[in-house]
């Protein structure tokens, strides 16, 4: 442990591994700050060791209280590793936003607005049907909130081919840089132009499938993304 | 090796690592795809291993040719790790597009639709100095084409401050969904919309710093983001 403060309910207790070795004070460990970031999203990193080499990969995840869930084919590897790994897959899950490009009159002080958080710990299949119907549901509502409701639910055959990974929220982090550039003060009379460029994820019009039946609408929750 | 076809020199061989064990339609090995999506991109997720654990963090990347370049703070645990491994440090880059969510009648069949890059391989800090400086231009131009012209240039102390890694394109696969959802037959009937819903990275009107110079223009560079 590297912070000696005491535990906070309302706070993830920061580890060697969640204290940064730079800019520490763009840390934050707070449940509700780390659950915006994630609810925000629906793309994750799944970061995981094969063979003694790293590999990251894009994965969807949902979030229920302090469970993250990824899923997969029974026949993928990270899964098929948790599954046969007895004390299930160590993992590291990122989450990743971009909020702005951050343009300094110096190469130097270039930089980016995000937010993010980073989770580790072991990931272990779910066996409960429940748990994972909950965890497939959560997942779809992740990326549509209000989708899983308005679709067929995985069947028996489904649910047997899907393969869903717990991973409990207990060592995370989020990160975040949010502002204007930071110049040196001996560049501020530079000519060049210097402030934030704004990025964001925006959704399009709802394109619908070639066989849509003809006549149905368009949900609210879609108009609403 | 997985597969046994004869290596194309437009494209990255395929090994173990590089074929999915599932849906092996959507990878992709050609230079040209490859080198797409890696410059549509900033932001990249780099695994590494530490103490026996995987490490994701997402960090900024640029392209020079057949090398990519990541940079930080010569205090940062990547990049110390790095310097201090003598044959470098092993990585996985991971860079992801998103471009729609796919949403079919049942939840099973739910998907997006993205581009990734998956690079394995070993990073080495560089250590020329004109290698150095053109991979920190090469970051600067990633995030805004143009704009390393148009800043003041690192000078010896912040170069020395930097540690930049290079990772060469050797172990590198695409993987891509395009297209509309993939429902089973005997949902084609069901009541539930089903298309997909674009998804794209929008820049907003940038956001001049408070000290800038008044009069300073927007740069066209800027501007054609």
């Amino acid at each position: 442990m590297t912070q000696t403060a005491a535990p906070r309910p309302d706070a993830y207790t920061p580890t060697d591994r969640t204290v940064p070795t730079r800019s520490r004070e763009r840390a934050a460990y707070d449940h509700e700050m780390v659950h915006a970031i994630l609810d925000e999203g629906y793309v994750c990193h799944l970061g995981f060791v094969r063979d003694g080499a790293p590999v990251v990969l894009p994965t969807l995840y949902g979030r229920v209280g302090e469970r993250l869930y990824v899923h997969g084919s029974t026949g993928s590897r990270p899964l098929r590793m948790a599954g046969q790994a007895d004390p299930g897959l160590r993992v590291c899950l990122t989450v990743t936003h971009v909020d702005g490009l951050v343009l300094a009159r110096s190469a130097f002080h270039h930089s980016i607005n995000y937010r993010s958080v980073v989770v580790h710990g072991v990931a272990h299949q779910v066996t409960d049907p429940q748990e994972k119907r909950a965890a497939l549901d959560a997942l779809v509502d992740h990326v549509v909130p209000g989708r899983s409701r308005d679709s067929r639910p995985a069947d028996t055959k489904e649910l047997a081919a899907t393969a869903v990974l717990r991973l409990d929220l207990g060592e995370v982090s989020a990160k975040l840089r949010t502002g204007g550039p930071n110049d040196e003060p001996e560049d501020l009379g530079l000519p060049y132009w210097t402030g934030v460029v704004p990025v964001s994820t925006t959704h399009g019009a709802p394109v619908p499938a070639d066989d849509l039946a003809p006549g149905t609408e368009v949900p609210a929750y879609l108009t609403a993304l």
